[in-house]
């Protein structure tokens, strides 16, 4: 095992009817940019029932609507602008992922003397930022708990994460019945992401990462019970639970600390999503199996054995085997959730295959198996 | 899945070379009371390297030494009055659960006006308290990352367990490497107490808490595999390693969160300590598998059986088989750690059980399964 510091002090308030928690904000200051996306949260009252409970604490609120499901830079700059105009206090996010990173930047430009893009492309610039709180309503990227953010500049055709203890959010509202609303392919791609981060953290090989490695499949397997019953279930308390929670503690370090590797198949879909715009769960779900082929060999067979054995039940001796059966469970759980199964089927060709290896492979150091830039030209190929 | 709040704001130094954090206690003021148990970190150095870096950043110390392994009232009154004399800033165990209980009543106590034992009754009344840092030196009680502590006054017969916010630590370090002196006495002890506390979390019947079981199945693993390791190769860092952050996430409330029942083995267990002065662990390792024939039957046999299937790879469909086998497994690994396995092997009788199992009836509120005083006599003649 590693070693490493555990310090995770974001307040979860987890359940039904915790949004009155929001009060605590108070402590913060009096002025709040309000962070959100394309305004579901005003069909499903959410809106309402947040603007509510700010007012009644006395806080002002400034908002900015419409951020983008892959956050872009624009959206942070504007915040940034309204944060400084209006000297705002700090950033409460009401959406999934894209809008809690969009808001993490938001409230780290506010304290940057410069362009906020430098911030994404270098977290070790991030020194201060104002307090950010979250109100999650998409269990998917974790970012409700962790240090993370990840910010596209279409322009550019990049997508890059960033990390930085300032970010990391003071409180965060979890209530599962917010994620009833969401519809079947969200529900589908955020499972898929919450997978990936699992997975991503799963497949290592630091020695004696044990009881790690456990709670990896912990997560697994409940994604693996609970992903199938929220996409037909829509309004089921408890899969809409376990995948909320499990989407926390995919991420926050709690399956890593002690145990990290560089990661893979993330790097490799920001390059679909920063070229193709498309849904990263949904890219992931694509690549996984792929990156999966491509890295089981005799050298890694034991990991996917635990893999199968663990979190798919999978019986028999030889690692290879199971490994190959594990993976097989891996497409058909994804197909179950009908999610695209390869590169062809969002509309994404080879023309670009070239840069985005190139690009994903400075991402992919330290990984589980060593990944080349040729190496992913050979995965995103097996893909189309 | 209940409703819960997440706030776990102890920051936790894992891994080896980790004692220089102690230099951020100068957050804390410059007054240390240093508390520590019977003296086997003088014998390991640990002492020595504690008091340098303290030392070296400027902070006093005054010495409570000779904590006990039940910890008493009277040390805890002894580090009040130290704490109030020298006007001291903060705490530190250097130790295990006992010695850390011991400071965190202590930290306590010396911001209450009245008698520290108001405290144990009631922790309630424990408002604030001076900050607590722990160094680990024992994996078992989970206290350096926890809100409880267990505190006796053997006049009375009395052991109880308080808790309060203001008495979680701040800062814990935990290097496995110093607990390869400890015996495989207290190996043993100790791990049987992590594997109880994470039974207690366990075995709820709280719907859809689906998430913590498989947490706390990733736990009980680990204990199964690692406990014999620690036993007889007692260097082994892994071992040491993945049973000293159990210890940790068994009762942080990372598996407890969303899925809290009343405990019962543990409110049994304090009353064979509080009669008897025995070893924590022994009396748990005792009373745990006597507790479990209690407890199945047909309405229970489901976590039984998910329990034998998921934690020891029993096969079958039968519930109840599953269950008895399970429990069989538990008694067999208790009895590879070398556990005393009845209350005779530990030198209790029967001449107290009435009282006892009074005492406990009271503790056992809201459990698993419900437990009477007269159920309580009967587990207790059982295990004779």
């Amino acid at each position: 095992m590693n070693n490493f510091t555990y310090d995770i002090t974001t307040i979860i308030h987890f359940g039904i009817d915790q949004l009155k928690n929001l009060a605590d904000m108070k402590a913060s200051g009096s002025k709040v940019l309000l962070v959100y996306g394309g305004g579901s949260i005003k069909r499903n009252g959410l809106y309402d029932d947040v603007m509510q409970i700010l007012s009644e604490n006395g806080l002002q609120v400034t908002e900015l609507p419409g951020v983008e499901p892959n956050p872009r830079i624009e959206s942070v700059r504007k915040g940034v602008e309204l944060c400084r105009e209006n000297e705002l206090d700090m950033v409460l996010a009401v959406g999934g992922g894209s809008c809690i990173d969009c808001a993490k930047v938001i409230a780290a430009g506010a304290c940057y003397d410069g362009d906020a893009w430098d911030l994404v492309l270098d977290g070790g610039k991030i020194e201060k930022a104002l307090p950010v709180y979250t109100v999650l309503t998409l269990a998917a990227t974790g970012s409700e708990m962790d240090r993370f953010a990840v910010i596209s500049d279409l322009e550019k055709n990049e997508k890059w994460g960033t990390a930085a203890d300032a970010i990391l959010p003071v409180m965060s509202v979890l209530n599962p019945e917010y994620t009833y609303s969401v519809s079947p392919k969200q529900t589908s791609a955020g499972t898929a992401d919450i997978m990936s981060h699992t997975l991503e953290n799963y497949f290592n090989n630091v020695k004696g990462a044990y009881l790690q490695s456990r709670m990896c499949e912990a997560i697994l397997k409940t994604l693996v019970h609970y992903g199938p019953i929220a996409l037909h279930q829509p309004d089921n308390y408890e899969a809409r639970a376990n995948l909320m929670w499990a989407s926390s503690l995919a991420i926050n370090g709690m399956v890593s600390y002690g145990a990290g590797v560089g990661w893979c198949v993330h790097p490799m879909e920001h390059e679909l999503s920063a070229f193709y715009d498309i849904t990263h769960g949904d890219g992931l779900a694509i690549l996984t199996p792929f990156w999966m082929d491509h890295a089981l060999n005799a050298e890694t067979a034991w990991k996917f054995g635990e893999y199968g054995r663990n979190v798919f039940g999978i019986t028999g001796d030889d690692d290879m085997e199971v490994g190959r059966q594990a993976i097989e469970c891996t497409r058909e759980y994804f197909k179950l959730l009908n999610l695209p199964a390869t590169l062809s089927d969002v509309g994404i060709d080879s023309t670009h295959f070239d840069i985005m290896a190139e690009k994903a492979a400075a991402g992919c150091e330290g990984s589980f198996v060593p990944l080349s830039k040729e190496d992913i030209k050979s995965i995103f190929m097996a893909a189309l």
